[in-house]
């Protein structure tokens, strides 16, 4: 029998929810326009065998923000300073908004990161030196999706390649459907929306999403 | 009993189904950017008496986009030809997206339409004439809503006020949650949203929405 004590209920109930809150909530990000680039496209527009420069860790390990930014072009408008993200990929990829979309003036799928097959060209432009490249495809909007742990992923009981509907608590609360599942190990657990998608929601810094089905 | 004949039941059933879902589902837009003027406003931007011109009407009967396009300007851009919609109101009232908001650089509250006390002021220019007012209040994100006849909020057994989730069939699907219903006999039945939401639900012409719960 316990001594007679001052139990503070509440704070055990408030540090069980906030445990709770953390294991159920998947944080959620808002990724803006920007490109990878393949090192055939960084030699092109930077020179032989240019470095891109990291600034900021993304919260995908290993994934980078890069001092470069490139000016890509479409037949209706061009948009300026869209961030180069690294490390290098095997292929150049674009991923806009369906908004930049209309900007561009083209006609751009909503796809997978990485599943750029059929998908738009693009002109990228370094501006500091006014070399352009013609992408012959790349251009897509990022589909919503989670990068989980295969932990977490265990946790919440989905696999990689499944779809979940996630409600996302921001000032405009919804439902996103059809929000795909990617596992792997190097992944840190997050869902990735873009701007659209995340002014649709009212999201802000610290929004989290909940899997309901 | 029948006379044998060819009866078409796939035609029969198609007829059926189209009828549903004519009656269970609901026509919704896409708002772009816009402005209501009052009749003062209207009288020092384009002169005393000014009468708007009316170019195309819209889904809600009496009300008009019209060949008027102004300027509004933020702390940190202008966004230009902004269409101006009547009929006039009795306070001017600005509706942009939060995409627009980051635009202007204001933190612009989600509200609906004609709750304006306490909102945001913005800068509002003729740009045929150079005339510029700064409205003190009236700049607000359009609160997601459905317009609905008096017959039709009885059909879907809900009513003013209220608050709806709304699935949307798009190329993204999702579902809005905290829709206002806004039931009026002079509405036309049809969602309202904006571009935000229309591009995170992937929405095209004809895009519809069912209200599930």
């Amino acid at each position: 029998m316990l001594a007679e004590t001052n139990i503070n209920i509440d704070a055990i109930v408030d540090a069980v929810l906030k445990e709770l809150k953390e294991q159920l909530f998947i944080l959620t990000e808002a990724s803006g326009r920007h490109v990878h680039l393949s090192r055939e496209d960084i030699n092109t527009l930077f020179g032989y065998d240019y470095q891109l420069t990291p600034v900021k860790d993304l919260s995908q390990p290993g994934q980078f923000a890069c001092e470069e930014r490139v000016t890509i072009t479409g037949p209706k408008n061009a948009i300026h300073n869209v961030v180069v993200l690294g490390p290098e990929r095997s292929k150049s990829q674009v991923e806009v908004s369906l908004t930049d979309a209309l900007t561009l003036g083209i006609k751009v799928p909503v796809r997978l990161s990485g599943d750029i097959k059929g998908t738009p060209g693009i002109k990228i432009t370094n501006p500091k030196n006014g070399v352009t490249i013609e992408a012959k495809e790349g251009l897509i909007v990022a589909k919503r999706h989670i990068h989980m742990t295969p932990e977490d992923a265990k946790r919440f009981h989905v696999s990689n390649g499944e779809s979940v509907k996630v409600k996302v608590f921001g000032e405009r609360p919804l439902i996103l459907e059809d929000v795909d599942i990617r596992v792997d190990k190097n992944f840190s657990t997050a869902m990735h929306i873009d701007y659209d998608e995340a002014n649709a929601c009212g999201l802000t810094k610290g929004s989290k999403g909940l899997i309901i089905a």
